[in-house]
Order: structure tokens, then C-alpha cells, then sequence
């Protein structure tokens, strides 16, 4: 038997993304969003929506660059600080003492302790009431050796990352491996 | 130590998105799809990526709607069904026995054995390469009283969700609960 919840934004799992960008005067930000993924393979290309008024929503307007930089649950507390304060009046690097380095790529900065990372160029933009959704084109994925497995592949577990629920406010860590994707629906 | 792995579309978590529609002649349709997320808050709306050519893609273009339909972990196998076949040549409620009963808010399709499905009706349409993103506005949300707490609230582990992991190419279960949003991260 199902119930009527009303017009809300509840799905699961959400992404925990930190997106990097740089300020007018070069000075890195970050913060946390959970509204946004993956919206093309080639050229491969990610969503991330904003609301206007954020420091981070300024930025990217302005350098129309962006990194999505994936915490592992290691990093869980970092993530969330860069998602309660604002880089308009908090240092968030300074704050949580990560790390920025300037991506070669793009005018965005990677957060230099987070596992995986996209350099994202701005390809559109796309306002929506509460939010504008910034579309980047994804020019390189940088991974760290912790989260490869022998042969050079990238590694799920190892990357240990993190969900958002927006049914509870919860972060949750990713759970076992249950089967491969067009594999295990196959008919008997 | 960092390595480029190109330009990919990697990133986790990536949802499990069953999307149901329907043709011309009123038969309903679901496919799988890895590629969206929410995108807004008020009025709440979700993007999703599809291919052109899918039958999915057709539909959605002529009806201007779809449902969004969260699998637990137990419609492992009918979700990744959804994504193998195609509506042109296959039957998939048929097949998968699954049940389909008409949105009474937007021309399509609910999956009735689904614990979480959202109803959307199209509000835009970007053309991204080797995907079209439809932006839904979500009108409702139905959820089923087994992944409702006692309060009445969505209980995110009852739901037991999955997660598509293009590092690997599986799916995932959801893991353990492991802080609060906007909390976790404060100062000391």
C-alpha cells in the first residue's frame, strides 16, 4: 500500500560532492552538494545544481571551471563542514586543513587529499527555481594509487565513498557488491 | 600519489533509476538508467540522461512525462532486466512480471511492486551529446508503508537501495548509516 508524500526531492541514493572553485582573487573554495550526476557519456559530462547567492555559484559563473572532488568516509567531516559554512566569510581549506592544488586543466582547484577527482569545464546553464544546474564537460579524471587495484583499475570498496539520503539527512557508506550490470537480470 | 585516468564519466554513487513511460499505443515501458539525479529543490525536480533511439527516449518526448521507480535490493534483477532490453521488441512488464498502473497525475506508468516512485512531468530537454537529460518537475512522490517508519517518515535502510558503480560496472548495496547531515562535520 503506498502513500501520497507530496512534491519532494527524495531519491536515493544522492552523490556527496565537493566542488572546487576558485574566487575572483584566486582564492580556492569548496562545498558540498548533493543535487547532481552524471548527464552524458561522450563527451562525458556532469551535473551539479547551486543555489544562487553561494560563494561557489559566483565562481563558477565567473571561471566557468569547476572540480567534483569524491570523499572517501574518511573524509566524511570535511565534507560536511565545506556544506554548513560559506566560502564568503570562512576559509574552508584553512578550516578543515585539506589541501589545494590548481588543476592544469581547468581554473579550478583539486582538493588534494580526496581520493577521485573531475576537472570540469562549464558547458551550460540551466536555471531551475531554487537552483541553477551548472553542466560541466569532464576533461580528466584524476584517481589516487590507494583507490587502483593491481591491474590499474579503479577499486569501489577502496574508494569507500559516501551516499546522502535525503529521506533522513543521513550520510551512509556503500555497502557489499551484489551483482554486474547487465549481467545479473539476464533470463535463467 | 595522483594518476590521470582520462576523460570518463566516473564518479560514485550513481543511482539505480527504473524509468517508466509510455508508446503511442499506451503500452508501458520501463528502462534502467545510471545517469541523473535530483536537480532543484522548489519546485523539486530530477534529471535524467537517455540515450536517443531508446524507446524511452521516444516516449518521453511525445508524452512530456515519466516516473522515477527506486528498486530495493530484492528488484535487483528486474532493474538490470530493464536495462538490457528494449522496449521496441521486448515486453518488460511481461517479462519481468512486474506490475504497471497509470500515474492519475502524469501519463505514465508506476511500477506498483517498487517502494519509492516519483512522478514527473517535463519541464526540459538538453541536448548533450550521446544523451538527451529531461528535467521533471516531481509532482508527487509514492511511498510504500514498508519503508515507512513509525512516525510516518521514509526510513532509508527499510528502502535498502542500489547503487550503480561505473568504476566496475556493479551494483552495491546500500552500507551503514554513518552521520548526520549539517551536523557531523561542526567544530568542536
Amino acid at each position: 500500500m503506498k502513500k501520497s508524500i507530496g512534491a519532494k526531492a527524495l531519491v536515493m541514493p544522492t552523490p556527496v560532492f565537493v566542488i572546487g572553485s576558485y574566487g575572483d582573487d584566486g582564492t580556492p573554495n569548496i562545498m558540498t552538494a548533493a543535487w547532481g550526476g552524471i548527464c552524458a557519456s561522450e563527451p562525458p559530462a556532469i551535473a551539479v545544481s547551486i543555489r544562487p547567492g553561494r560563494c561557489t555559484h559566483e565562481n563558477i559563473v565567473a571561471s566557468k571551471a569547476f572540480t567534483v572532488n569524491i570523499p572517501s568516509v574518511s573524509l566524511l567531516k570535511q565534507a560536511d563542514f565545506a556544506g554548513m559554512f560559506s566560502g564568503y566569510d570562512t576559509d574552508k581549506f584553512v578550516e578543515t586543513g585539506l589541501t589545494a592544488e590548481s588543476s592544469t586543466l581547468v581554473h579550478a582547484p583539486l582538493v588534494v587529499e580526496f581520493p577521485l577527482i573531475l576537472e570540469c569545464t562549464l558547458i551550460h546553464t540551466i536555471e531551475l527555481g531554487t537552483h541553477t544546474q551548472f553542466i560541466g564537460q569532464i576533461l580528466d579524471v584524476k584517481a589516487d594509487e590507494s583507490i587502483m587495484n593491481d591491474l590499474g583499475g579503479l577499486d569501489t570498496a577502496k574508494l569507500a565513498p559516501l551516499a546522502f539520503s535525503p529521506l533522513d539527512g543521513g550520510y551512509y557508506a556503500l555497502g557489499e557488491y551484489v551483482g554486474k550490470a547487465f549481467s545479473v537480470g539476464k533470463p535463467a
